[in-house]
């Protein structure tokens, strides 16, 4: 697989200039509401129209994929975990005893969980995909996270990710999450590299550290931003200096997926932060993705803000894992319904306003 | 049945000091997660285990009444839609064609619609349940909206549509929602009359109306406030003023629902007008109400600030139906799953940070 040849494939979405828009917006202006009374499922359910070129968008399978890998960066003290974790919370996900093991079960969502750099050697399982590009990142104040041959690696082993389990069993909506101790520095400095802005301003408390620690998160951040001079137009450039192999997972599903026509649910901080790299890559990226969740994490808020997406979610969680995009899937799915099962004024006999 | 004997039964539930309460909270803080990071989740399985009684509430059945009515005041234009939508959107509910329709059979919740004041006379048929007090209410800028006995019947018969379905089939969580053209004006002013505010605070634009039609509205309802001169201390007496058999039928049910321990789920203006009718009959209602959705009519928020109630979803709704509460059931059943299925530190073997 060649991410060139991938990216080549993504295509925009038609615009509301473009006829097949237009004929989308009137089939739900018919329908027996009034107009763009049901706000954000209404866009919802447009995108969807346009994503699979259709005025009855379908959701048959929905899955979610976890990328997992550990940071270099957690030798400076970012965490209020312990990098042990990371390995932890994979066997968890795999027993089925996590949050988006319960939310994804509710939700009718497939779930598998990539190992893309955890530092722990699994046994091969079912629910595990090994695509362990090295077990964990160097210390991104000290050194480049990865070679730009790794960053690249991790991106078309994310890609791989998509293409051999889309073609196991096709699905229409993919939604992202990610377990890494340590990857809330990862996804601001990325964050920071790529819109300018100060890590002041896109840095929060991720699993919930102290006023002391958040401080020398922040100036970590600032120091290892001026030590590794990230060439800040390149989205690969950044994910060296500051992924992530778990992050370089997302940017490539995200792309494979876009190429595809498949929409992308990203969740909380850090798979905003892969897919914001993707966009990099490639702007078009951004008309497959939705915002599954608001994170409390205000780096996200930018690099949303940058693509120009708006959470559908506001619950306040701040756990990652996808929990936020696995909700999110629900009311994706039940905007596609509305287009396909609600009734026109005129088959249900209701006079218009 | 008697609606004093039904507010008798409503208990408040623990709070934050009680023993159980703790128990509660320490359950899910061993849960493998940072302590509060599935935010709103998190404080809606507490409540949901203090309203069971349980530390693993469960909810079998979800069930959705829409209650139907027709209302007076719209002589004075205060609508977008002719009054004779109220029976066509019934007919479409019946039918299974409108938006709420969709996302109660992608939720699986059931549905039913309460006649409770339509002006219409509806063949017997399923899914229709027969609670007409009158063919709609009278026009309150002229004349109180209903009689005190019709006011206290839509009650009892909202009580009554409670019993018989859970008696019938009983279910863990139910939603409610409203059909009724010029309804927002009654609830508005039910909320006006409530909280002291005035119309301009509580008064958005329905359905859809213009600017023209937003100032009449609110003139409509400044001028029937100082004509009818409810009791601003009965939650009775507004109701007579400016119900709504409809929003009758909702209080009824929050009334009787609270007092078997079966949490309401409210969606938007309307039936938090109801709610805010029965927090003022019996305080402790408010701990059996979830705010499904937040509207994007102005009046709802001052409704909830009186409950202390936060809406679950945001999506730019103002259908009504009862849309937003279903969508909203359905992350509270998630949390529910949260409290039962998700691993403890200790038995996943994670470390705590």
């Amino acid at each position: 697989m060649n991410s060139f040849d991938v990216i080549q494939k993504i295509k925009p979405i038609p615009d509301s200039s473009h006829d097949f828009y237009q004929k989308i917006l009137r089939k739900i202006d018919l329908k027996t509401k009034p107009k763009g009374s049901l706000g954000m499922v209404e866009e919802i359910a447009i995108k969807m129209g346009l994503i699979q070129e259709s005025l009855n968008p379908v959701i048959h399978n929905k899955r979610l994929f976890i990328f997992a890998g550990d940071h270099g960066i957690t030798e400076e003290g970012v965490s209020a975990y312990p990098a042990e974790v990371t390995p932890q919370m994979v066997l968890n996900f795999l027993a089925g005893g996590a949050a988006i093991n319960v939310f994804c079960r509710h939700e009718g969502i497939g779930i598998d969980v990539v190992d893309m750099g955890v530092n722990y050697d699994f046994s091969s399982q079912p629910g595990l995909i090994q695509k362990k590009v090295r077990k964990g990142t160097s210390n991104f104040l000290k050194k480049d996270a990865m070679s730009a041959e790794e960053a690249n690696e991790s991106i078309i082993k994310g890609m791989e990710v998509f293409e051999e389990s889309y073609h196991n069993s096709p699905f229409e909506l993919v939604g992202v999450g990610e377990m890494g101790i340590g990857n809330t520095t990862s996804a601001s400095a990325i964050i920071s590299a790529a819109t300018g802005l100060s890590p002041k301003e896109t840095t929060g408390r991720g699993t919930g550290i102290n006023d002391i620690c958040y401080q020398n998160k922040i100036e970590v951040i600032n120091r290892s931003l001026r030590l590794r001079k990230a060439n800040t137009n390149s989205g690969l450039d950044i994910l060296t200096k500051f992924g992530g192999f778990e992050i370089g997972g997302i940017v490539g599903l995200c792309l494979a997926a876009a190429a595809r026509r498949v929409p992308v649910v990203l969740d909380g901080l850090i798979s905003t932060a892969g897919g914001l790299i993707a966009y990099m890559m490639s702007m078009d990226v951004k008309d497959y993705l939705f915002a599954g969740h608001k994170s409390i994490e205000i780096g996200q808020k930018a690099a949303l803000k940058m693509m120009n997406l708006q959470p559908i979610l506001d619950l306040g969680f701040r756990l990652g894992e996808g929990t936020g995009s696995a909700l999110a899937m629900n009311i994706i799915d039940a905007a596609c319904k509305i287009m396909r099962e609600m009734a026109s004024f005129e088959e249900a006999g209701v006079s218009q306003g």
